[in-house]
């Protein structure tokens, strides 16, 4: 990946100052950077480096006025913050979707398919009948299983596994050693003290434009027919676990090591920091926030709520009781003085009467 | 995978209305199913659908009475509900065994052996002098190293890491991602500061009927001849982790993201929600409940409580304090109120004297 | 593996008593030792297996005194325990970096390289321009992204996860499953209620002397030039959460389940206990102790301190406040009891008035 000054001048729709044609194929910060890489200049504080750094090109603010000499390219921009970002993003689709063609040795079943501009690394395994679309890349000693399908623009990272019949959408992400599909933690008890297993036959649907860290376990629905759904646009993090049958609604995001127990249904728009946990089949309100460690263990119906706690409830109540937890021992002691005195006014009334 | 009406009658014991000859490759719900495919009427609330269903063949009580013409092949039986349970159960177990033989490339070292109807999928490894039993399962990307022992009829899922020296029992279930076996976290401080790792040369000992979810770690001992054991019929669930030295007693279930530290000893039926954590160095009764996110600290050796919270105790009372927790703030401030009631009646009692 | 008795004394500094000729291949209990073991004798308590055992030889203090035959070979040292944990670390390194060579297929890009002595596993995944030190050990469906740089001595589990430009010192150790460099959880939101990815083009540092546990994760830093940074000397336990950002600082160990939310920087020799959480963009002073399951929400500034709760305080404190906590319910009785007392009076002394 190498562009020059010129065509990333187009791309922001700058104006280049100096030589056009160097080639630039990294970004830095202007303090660090190096020939051929691209820095920018926004914040005043900094301007000192421009005239030191060693970057082949740095974007700046348009009435930007140098009081020395600058040996760097400039693109002259509206706003240079904003430009690079614009960089920073297109930079990050590039790497992500760079990789294409199949690397060896890797196993694809003769039944599956895979569209235009894929990648299957080293060791990557797809089983029979699964369907992959267009730009799907597949890292190495990743898994797909049997009857899988993964739409267009879907990046699956080292070592995920997805069990057979799992469907997911479009712009997907998923990262390195997520398990999606296994089976749901379901047993019967039996009468000897025994558990017997329950056959775990559904699947799981993610929808479009879902994004999950590392490590993170999705199960599979218990019954023919059912699925475990993740909604449009969900973002999960890493080393959280979605049990059988649960649903996130659309625009859900959940921080790590968050859990959510079977047949539980969350909203849409939640926000749930690190380490909740949420019981089983109940449902959790639109927009509802849970802070850190929260547990749920009822369903929330008002939406919009801010929790915490276990069980959780409102966040502000939730701090104001958990400092006067810290004054318990005074508290008890405060509340022994005074039972001691009323029992003094008690015994001395009593003794005067 | 395909049967006749007539044979899975036989299966479940049960007589044929109608052409048993119709071949049948799916369950599904009556509502949804499709031809080719069986269902079940059990609740009369649904039975609408059984006059409209697409089915090949639905499962009826024996004494059910049509209203009106029915396409689908019947098949009679006392409960439709467990006859389709079982079916069920017949229809997992076929899926789960139904890989056999070996997908290339696989590594299995010489000295290693599996037994009949075995599978080993593209890219697993099997180390030196292991040995797997009948109907083993390894799928795809799973890791077996040196010297492991694994009985029979146990499925190891695409991706699980099975450290050497290892001993898994028969009928064991293994899904994706799952760690056995790794070194448990112990380390001597020095005068210095930094820490000495301590050798761990231990194993991990799984007995029979033994599932574990995916991503669930368990360490193995620290010492020779020592082992991390997992009893007879225990349940782990996705992302707990497991210290070295630790034992859990037979037919426990342990839901998801719990944590056991080293060395502790959990007793057999124990029911452990999700998020809970134990201390190392203890021990837990048999029959002992843990709700969910609950801490213990200290041995529990009454056998059948029901305990919650950090550290745990009687879950009935945990919530009673818990409710008075969230009117903390009230009784602060009746405290003071109190207080400043009997300061002034002091004060006028003691101005009035 | 295998060394005479005579060598083994001589590694210990031990005097030999019998025939130092013999074949010793495992170290043992003196209770369950068998022929080509060597077990030790510090604890009088078991002076009577030396009697017994089928140990080829036992260490044993110099100033033993046998009352009985012994048919083992004797090595005499100042202290049997020290001497034999020397062994237990000896035998630990040789088995730790016993393997080496290439097993197939495996897969390193022409232009990635790999010390002296190293090790790559099968199914072993090393991209473009990756350097490797010597000694170093890849095992088993490890991947090691491109650009990656990974120092001599340092040891990669199966199955471990290493995203293009991470930085691995020497004597490192990372367990099975883990993940190093996966995208930092960075998600702007929108108008529309959807989420936009933030790209995430920094990426993981770790020292020296580093242990990390199995499935544990490490995100990657958000801007280019930035890391997330594991200094000298850090253990890190199984299933921890590191996200983007974040530095802990040299000889801190975390245990299990424990996470750490971004841009937060923990001190040097910090100590967490198991499913600990940390918010983000905050810093721990050093030497900080927090209990298990606790939350930290804001900057810990003084070093040293002892931790419980969410959020923590003081650990004494925090079990005298749950000590009270547990009578919560009957701190509540008593106040309405004195509250109606207080009523009482006070209704009978305006009556009286």
């Amino acid at each position: 990946m190498e562009f020059t000054v010129q065509q990333i001048a187009q791309l922001v729709s700058g104006a280049v100052q100096g030589d056009g044609s160097l080639k630039i194929n990294m970004l830095a910060k202007i303090q660090d950077a190096k020939s051929g890489q691209i820095a920018f200049l926004s914040n005043p504080k900094y301007e000192q480096y421009i005239y030191s750094t060693q970057a082949t090109a740095v974007i700046v603010k348009k009435d930007f006025v140098s009081r020395k000499d600058i040996t760097a390219t400039l693109i002259l921009v509206d706003d240079p913050y904003i430009s690079f970002t614009r960089l920073l993003e297109e930079y990050h689709k590039l790497v992500s979707f760079q990789k294409t063609g199949v690397e060896q040795p890797s196993f694809m079943d003769d039944t599956a398919s895979i569209g235009q501009n894929g990648y299957r690394g080293a060791f990557s395994y797809i089983g029979s009948n699964s369907r992959l679309g267009n730009n799907v890349k597949i890292y190495p000693h990743a898994y797909v299983g049997d009857n899988v399908i993964i739409g267009d623009n879907s990046i699956i990272h080292p070592g995920v596994k997805i069990y057979a019949g799992t469907k997911i959408g479009n712009n997907c992400v998923i990262h390195s050693g997520t398990v999606i599909g296994s089976d749901g933690f379901g047993f019967a008890p039996q009468e000897d003290g025994s558990y017997k297993t329950i056959p775990q036959l559904g699947n799981v649907i993610l929808e479009d434009n879902v994004a999950i860290g590392s490590n993170t376990v999705i199960d599979c629905a218990t019954l023919f027919g059912d699925a475990t759904v993740i909604r449009n646009g969900v973002k999960l993090d890493n080393l959280i676990q979605v049990a059988h049958n649960v649903e996130i609604g659309k625009n859900t995001v959940i921080a790590a090591q968050s859990g959510i127990s079977g047949s539980t249904k969350i909203g849409d728009n939640c926000l749930m920091a690190g380490q909740v946990g949420i019981a089983g089949h109940i449902t959790i309100a639109n927009n509802t926030h849970l802070g850190a460690q929260s547990g749920v263990s009822k369903s929330i119906k008002e939406e919009g709520q801010r929790l915490m706690g276990g069980p959780a409830f409102e966040v502000g109540s939730y701090f104001r009781s958990y400092a006067v937890f810290k004054k318990l021992p005074d508290i008890n002691y405060r509340l022994k003085e005074l039972e001691n005195k009323i029992q003094i006014k008690a015994d001395s009334s009593s003794s005067a009467e």
